[in-house]
């Protein structure tokens, strides 16, 4: 099926134009946009227009912030905890990280985190704000309950995902950005539309048992930790994904595990707890770039087990993506997606995305 | 086959002995003691006694310092880089774990990273030390290459352990301490020497391919990353193991991927990379310890999907090891390992272990 091609800009503002339209402060629209847009442009389409709709929804209902700022509420010259109030995930991942590289200018590492968010984007995006100084980045955020622990029946997990970005030579680098489970919901769901089986290791039944229905798994079931089962060390990606939830619910006293709002429910404030980190390297050994340049390119120069499929390195399938984008001057997205923003745009009264640029897949 | 119980104390002073008896300095053998003997009481016997030989070798052959002390080379109120003069891993880190919670307790966190270090024991133990503070603990170490990156044929990564403990209510805690490869290399050598298949997902032949033969794996072939296979996420575990050598190698100026010793090679001096940070969770919302506790009960009490397997947190694993040897007033011994280490105990001159109480398996 052919794709629509819209340009960053014209998915930018027509973000902005429907985040105003339910009454969103207009930096924080902007700022909602900016993190949507680069989820796409990456190729994590699952977190960018595909959102939209969920933000909207927490705006019609009252149930997000529309308008306010996040507040320090407790801090040192390295740390601070932060109160979102309630506000989009983007303004206080923002607020957060901007904070957290702030401490690291002046004592080489800053951590700040947040309670009372709401679902920010790609966990990238932040730890990506480092590079521009030349700091590593890391940022996490806990989510709604969808993974099963190791050994159990019932999801008390969130996908938790933690991102982290370290700069190389000549704006080259090394950017995790990853959910702690095997997979994310989305690949599930696409397999389930396709009637295909879904690989072995990604989710399990009612049960708990490893299954590879997808239906099955999105029925009652869930996703399981990176890793698997608990023979192929599934136990690690479930203490990943705790961890997360260590830095993100423990620390900052926001909601986490299963007393976090269900996937797609919105009669509840998320109040999600999000952990940002930045450090300057120049506090550690000189050529922190350099030395990460040839750790890039040892990998990337590794001769591959299949030849048609080349060594990559965190960060290369999405620069691969921005570059295909790059190439057609837009970004492709699924016909169906745009056309279901394009209904609710026209419900919205705002000028609907441009349908007129397509191409094949 | 009949395992022997040997004491803490007995095993603390065996290997004590053994190490002074090849001219280490009194403390460092004493700090090498305490690891190891935890790393077997929690039940990680492939980092304690069983590695002693290792520490041994690289002493006699005085590739490994047997006396100084580790020295900040550079520091800020949060931050610092230790150079570890080449001394023992155990040595390096109480140093650098002691500076970062000294840091934490002074402005909320402290990250420690240090270069010119060797093998140091589990990483649960630097960890571990920020407990004794109610302190979140850190630690993470590169290590000699042989893990395959996602598409790759070659070792270019080690097992990158990190971990991660957090302080409970009343002593409980979440330690997690994992190695960032599917499995540690001693789980092959096992089946191996059993004559049995590994499961999918642990390993691969010399082609970069999946196999199940642990042969082919340790001739050539090589450990994949968590995960496993490209199919079930494994270049997330590849990220990971990346990720500790941006924390290691990257970070301190150590030697790093390709260019660590490989495994069992004496002949060069290791120049490991570690890192190590520490968080005062009083720095953040309170009730921290409250709300772990209650996370951790929330997972120990799931319904588990086989009843005879309770579900675990991290950390409950080693707890159950440690409650096993409390009963026995003992750890108890593989005996080829304590007959080993007998035998090179009478080269060195030094008393034997006790080898009278014996329990079986």
């Amino acid at each position: 099926m052919a794709r629509y091609l819209v340009s960053r800009s014209e998915m930018h503002q027509f973000i902005e134009r429907c985040m105003k339209a339910v009454g969103t402060n207009s930096s924080h629209a902007m700022a909602l946009a900016d993190v949507l847009v680069e989820g796409d442009y990456r190729g994590h389409y699952s977190h960018g227009l595909n959102r939209l709709d969920v933000y909207l929804k927490d705006m019609k209902s009252g149930i997000c912030a529309k308008d306010g700022e996040p507040v320090v509420e407790k801090s040192t010259v390295a740390t601070a905890l932060v109160n979102g109030n309630n506000l989009m995930g983007p303004v206080v991942g923002n607020f957060c990280m901007d904070l957290a590289i702030q401490k690291a200018k002046e004592v080489g590492i800053g951590w700040v985190s947040a309670y009372g968010s709401n679902h920010y984007g790609i966990a990238g995006f932040y730890s990506m704000q480092a590079l521009k100084s030349g700091f590593i980045g890391m940022s996490c955020t806990n989510t709604s309950p969808l993974v099963v622990a190791t050994r159990a029946k019932e999801g008390t997990l969130g996908t938790n995902p933690i991102s982290v970005a370290a700069p190389a030579l000549d704006g080259d680098s090394f950017v995790l950005d990853m959910a702690t489970s095997a997979v994310a919901l989305g690949k599930i769901e696409v397999q389930q539309r396709r009637n295909e089986e879904v690989p072995e290791g990604w989710g399990c039944d009612s049960n708990g048992k490893a299954t590879t229905n997808p239906t099955l798994i999105l029925t009652g079931g869930g996703l399981v930790p990176l890793g698997g089962s608990e023979a192929t060390s599934g136990y690690k990606g479930y203490g990943l994904s705790m961890l997360v939830e260590v830095f993100c619910g423990m620390l900052t006293g926001s909601n986490y595990s299963k007393n976090i709002r269900r996937w797609k429910e919105t009669d509840k404030v998320a109040n999600l707890g999000q952990s940002f980190c930045a450090i300057n390297p120049g506090c550690f050994a000189p050529d922190f770039e350099k030395r990460l340049s040839d750790l890039l390119n040892i990998h990337r120069t590794l001769e591959p087990s299949d030849p048609s499929l080349p060594v990559l390195i965190p960060g290369d399938p999405e620069a691969l993506h921005k570059a295909e984008c790059d190439h057609h001057g837009a970004i492709p997205y699924h016909v169906n997606v745009v056309d279901h923003m394009n209904s609710v745009a026209k419900e919205l009264g705002v000028d609907l995305l441009p349908t007129n640029r397509t191409i094949d897949p």
